[in-house]
């Protein structure tokens, strides 16, 4: 029974491509499946429903300690909260809104249940602040570290969907709040972590008060579940979204791919926060790079008919504009505002 | 950062409890919770929705190499089908049915693309059978492991759920097809990889055809999507039911706690395939442990009403009456036939 195709690895293939291969399955041709799957979420029509006019989200995440959280300076309720953010983002990018959110866990033994309640402390304040449910489903034992699996189901009114499609050129590139902030925490957890590591004392309790503002940002991300609303107000509606979980130049590209156009982005419009410049002047790292490159700010990147920046202006001012929707054979430049394209080739 | 409160291991607690701990929290309120979670699927109402008539669900399962699936034994496409069966299992449980599967992998190293295609082919297979499409959605690195989370969306009509409440004393317990026949293919499986290590072979083929009727029920199970209908066609509706994932006496002991009942179960009438037996005889070992404490048959446990098993049988018949339920003082009993109760203490 062992297994005679060749051997390609997933590495060379790449997480993204993978992804791709497998999103365009088969399935059962009596049930309808709305959207592409390169989506945030999975959409799907409701079978034998007389009101179409909502749809069905689906999103979902799987996070294991040692690859995606470091249980050393993350604590359990935010880590909670967190993977509750990071998953509803994706629900939110489709300008929907979550209804339940389930949990699986597999628990290594070194995982007690006052550790399980922590955690689910969190995911209940991230229930609360995304209203919906949270639901304990799948527990089980690991092996090898702690794994959490979180899915949410979600519902978004067919007129109000927005995907990765639909973006054309002359749109305006939006994102809300900041950037960045996520990376500059976590770049100082890591130093902090390695200097304690360096004193072999047992507990890790270090004084972060200084920089609390990007410690929040990686350790306790909130998502934008406050752009439906806002859109809604100022009757305008983005022509794509998507959240910022991997970094804006990913997320840029995904864009990009699923709405086949190129991208001009303006570099010193690329909104960042003092204290984020702060943590990048005393890494004495380059502020850009956790800009453009750093993941889980779960941000909203979003696109606008040109006119209707204005409009969203008058009742939202969370956001920035960062650039231009071109033509698809421009590609994607980063413009560093004295008219000069920067190398974006080693985006990964 | 370290965490302060006392250490309590979750083996001592056990996963069941462990879930029912978590399975009742908050959850915003203006989002409304339909039923316990001690049900096999989460079930939703509808926000803001105009046809109050249908329910949406919600099942999942996280599946570890190494802890719930051996890759020296289980053909990868195999694997994805027995998983969404797993999956599927649990809507169809509360007589719903499937819309959609999302599926999550974390993948070591040694997972290739081309393992990763046969694993689709099956979840595939599985998604033609169960009428649901599937949708790749979250792909990452495991440095420990495959791990794969699959979780379902499906619907329910709301006068058609069923769920592991409202078994009432008097009602007969049924079981469809027979069960054990898993284990027994496991129990095989295991006994001719011992055999494989010892010879120091690279590749592990054993003959297995005269075990195929088990060998298929451990590697290939399918769940049972005719039930539905046959409730349909016979007019009767189940007071209560749960799928066999874990074993007949776990189920039972579930289903007894939600609905609040005793169980008298007949071990003679408990259905078991001559193959299974034979594979018990050649193991030494007692037939009846397969029967009651053999996981992953994916038959479903229900109870009827006294006068609705003749109706049942009129339009379906592979299904065996097995016991009967009882005042809750009467606790779960298992009948041996000669009417002397057999120890169900141990059953863990």
């Amino acid at each position: 029974m062992s297994d005679e195709r060749p051997f390609r690895s997933i590495h060379q293939l790449g997480y993204s491509n993978l992804l791709d291969l497998f999103s365009s399955r088969s399935g059962a041709e009596s049930r309808k499946y709305l959207h592409g799957t390169e989506e945030s979420s999975g959409v799907m029509e409701f079978p034998e429903r007389e009101s179409a006019d909502q749809l069905l989200l689906a999103s979902s995440g799987i996070y294991l300690e040692g690859v995606h959280f470091d249980l050393s300076y993350s604590p359990l309720q935010h880590l909670g909260f967190k993977l509750m953010t990071a998953v509803a983002s994706k629900l939110y990018a489709m300008n929907g809104e979550p209804v339940s959110a389930q949990i699986d866990l597999a628990l290594p033994n070194k995982v007690s249940v006052e550790m399980c309640e922590k955690l689910f402390d969190g995911f209940d304040k991230g229930g609360e602040l995304y209203q919906c449910n949270v639901i304990a489903r799948d527990m089980t034992a690991s092996r090898h570290g702690l794994i959490i699996s979180v899915h949410m189901q979600g519902v978004a009114d067919r007129q109000d969907l927005i995907t990765r499609k639909g973006a054309q050129a002359g749109d305006q590139i939006c994102v809300t709040g900041d950037v960045g902030g996520a990376m500059a925490g976590l770049r100082i957890l890591l130093r902090e972590k390695k200097a304690w590591m360096e004193t072999g004392q047992d507990t890790f309790h270090p004084d972060l008060e200084e920089y609390s503002y990007v410690i929040e940002r990686q350790l306790m991300p909130r998502t934008r579940n406050d752009l439906k609303e806002a859109f809604t107000s100022a009757d305008v509606k983005p022509t794509s979204m998507i959240e910022l979980s991997k970094g804006l130049l990913n997320e840029v590209q995904l864009l990009a791919a699923a709405s086949e156009i190129g991208c001009e982005l303006f570099l010193p419009a690329i909104p960042v926060a003092l204290e984020t410049r702060q943590v990048a002047d005393e890494m004495k790292e380059d502020v850009d790079r956790y800009a453009c490159y750093g993941g889980e700010d779960y941000e909203m990147l979003f696109t606008l008919q040109e006119g209707d920046v204005e409009k969203l202006q008058t009742s939202f001012e969370d956001f920035s504009v960062i650039g231009e929707i071109v033509d698809r054979d421009e590609g994607i430049r980063l413009n560093a505002g004295d008219g000069s394209p920067l190398d974006i080739d080693n985006l990964n």
